[in-house]
């Protein structure tokens, strides 16, 4: 995974130019020893990338050592975690998302922003490729030495690959990322996920010709809180002027958000950087908005929440549906409802009382 | 409750006039004696009222040994269910749904159905009366010897009363009741389940003064398979019709549903009986469509497959969550978390990790 390898700036073995006297990279060099979890968290606090990759790589691996470690580098980074605005961009394949990231990124950098570019893909490791594993696609971000860019961790599981990218998230902050890109490909699950762990959502839209609200997952256009039609230039202006009135006349019909915030619509151009800093003024008149009256927090203080007892629901679940005995009675009952031979409820009686009985 | 018990037609105490030879009725008068399933199915297979209403009774005892029977009539029943049209009816209080059901039920009655009318309304334990309890908004149809009434089950749990909705639509259709209405305010988390449990979901409204889309919860207008604007009569004419535009250009913006069903959007005036016929051609339009691809039986095979793993879900869930020990832990963690001194993911593990010692 060469191509992986080299969309981490700052990881193990190259790193970056503008981090010589990095502790950590030092030590790696030196000894290949493995940094302990004290000085991987001194190294993000004090704004180290190559400690930060590699705190990253221990969240990412599947050893239960390297898990264990990497609680602990969290747990130390927590108190300096928090400090951001965390965006989730979704949009279908073709939307131009990578370019518009780069353009808004490189836009954010220029106003003194740290920004740092996740993403959450499932599917990523059965395509064999994540989306943001193309670093061509993103060239001018990567070499900007006040942005992050990292793949979505690998895994076939979403709340796997979901708790990954949250844990990323908090160790970016504790290194001084304060603005957080979190990108999600518009075909799959992950949009829920990422909404849930983001301050401010985006959906990226290209005019088209026909029906623009064609093709759009069911609850994605509720969960976004700003559609921008992209590729707004050239004989595309026109189209997508007219998709920008049929969004927000759509927008406007969908009951208002708990908060009170009407989504936006907006038409740019990442490629001729139109438009761009439209949407970062709408970002911040959203989150000033939300912080003054206290929905910015209250939002976190839920998406906590929810991750908690999400990740409890799905655990107990998986324990339950993994077991050898219930798989194949759930089989057979499954077989018995299809003939109308059992109800719902008789069925889930009897693969229970067998789990209480194994249990 | 005795407008609860004036309400059950057939129940034990009061036996329906046109239903002088039922057996268990007669039983019930001798010996009050509780009849066996036994008795109890074939009574219902007959189309014995007493007997369905008796049967149900047990579904909605919280007592293990009526569990148990109860159980043991609705598998005697299953051969004969499950050969209905099920239409699930939503609108919040003042929309007419009583007025309206009432009208609709006797269209039906008059075209030789068999209609039951039940109910989904967790709330009703709390707040005091079911939806359906007062007898006096539904009188016509009370007194129809087509139709079968029955409140919502009480419970606080909406699980609870989903489950014994669920199996009394089985008996109610074991009885020979060819078109089950379900009933559910539009206010709660009800709407999820009945839609969980119907063909056909109706959505009813009122032509109001302002936007007509305020007010409605997020989900509900995705869940509609028809909107029927109600009281389109008299002076609200002009804003019914009015009404009905708007919602069938909302309607047209969603993404389409999964069988390629565009909602339709329809007026109606129980009070006048106007409006009230298209609608039932409607649904046997929709349901004769959808017989006919298989996309009927394919919805109904998945939602008993959705209510056996939501059952087995929920007593998971209940059974962790209700243990004294992890209801502690999780108030300690829920305010650590709130500190931003933990991660969901940490708090989450410290739990499982205790349920897994005390289990």
């Amino acid at each position: 995974m060469s191509t992986k390898q080299k969309s981490i700036p700052g990881s193990e073995g190259s790193p970056r130019k503008d981090t010589p006297k990095s502790p950590v990279a030092a030590k790696l060099k030196k000894k290949r020893t493995q940094p302990s979890p004290d000085e991987l968290a001194s190294g993000i606090i004090s704004g180290d990338v190559v400690a930060l990759s590699r705190a990253i790589t221990l969240v990412e691996s599947t050893q239960p050592r390297h898990a264990e470690h990497a609680q602990s580098v969290i747990e130390k980074c927590l108190p300096y975690a928090n400090r951001s605005v965390r965006i989730g961009i979704t949009g279908v394949p073709g939307a131009g998302k990578s370019t518009f990231i780069e353009t808004f990124g490189k836009h954010l950098t220029s106003l003194g922003k740290k920004v740092a570019v996740l993403a959450v893909d499932p599917s990523s490791s059965i395509s064999g490729g994540s989306i943001l594993g193309d670093k061509t696609r993103m060239e001018e971000l990567v070499k900007d030495k006040n942005a992050f860019i990292r793949p979505s961790p690998s895994g076939t599981s979403l709340g796997g690959v979901a708790r990954k990218t949250r844990e990323t998230i908090l160790l970016c902050e504790a290194c001084g990322f304060d603005t957080i890109i979190v990108e999600t490909v518009g075909v799959g699950q992950g949009e829920t996920a990422v909404h849930g762990m983001v301050d401010f959502f985006l959906l990226l839209k290209l005019a088209g010709a026909g029906d623009e609200l064609q093709g759009i997952k069911r609850g994605i256009m509720e969960m976004a809180d700003a559609v921008v039609i992209n590729k707004a230039d050239g004989d595309n202006e026109k189209a997508a002027k007219k998709a920008r009135a049929e969004f927000a006349r759509a927008l406007h019909l969908y009951p208002p958000k708990e908060n009170g915030w009407v989504p936006k619509v907006l038409t740019a151009s990442a490629l001729k950087n139109r438009g761009i800093a439209e949407i970062w003024e709408l970002v911040e008149k959203y989150t000033g908005k939300n912080r003054k009256n206290g929905y910015f927090d209250r939002k976190r203080s839920e998406q906590n929440k929810y991750w908690l007892l999400q990740t409890i629901e799905d655990r107990l679940k998986t324990s339950f549906y993994q077991d050898k005995n219930v798989k194949k009675t759930l089989t057979e009952e499954l077989a018995a409802l299809e003939k109308n031979e059992t109800t719902p409820f008789a069925a889930a009686r009897k693969l229970l009382d067998l789990w209480n009985r194994i249990q």
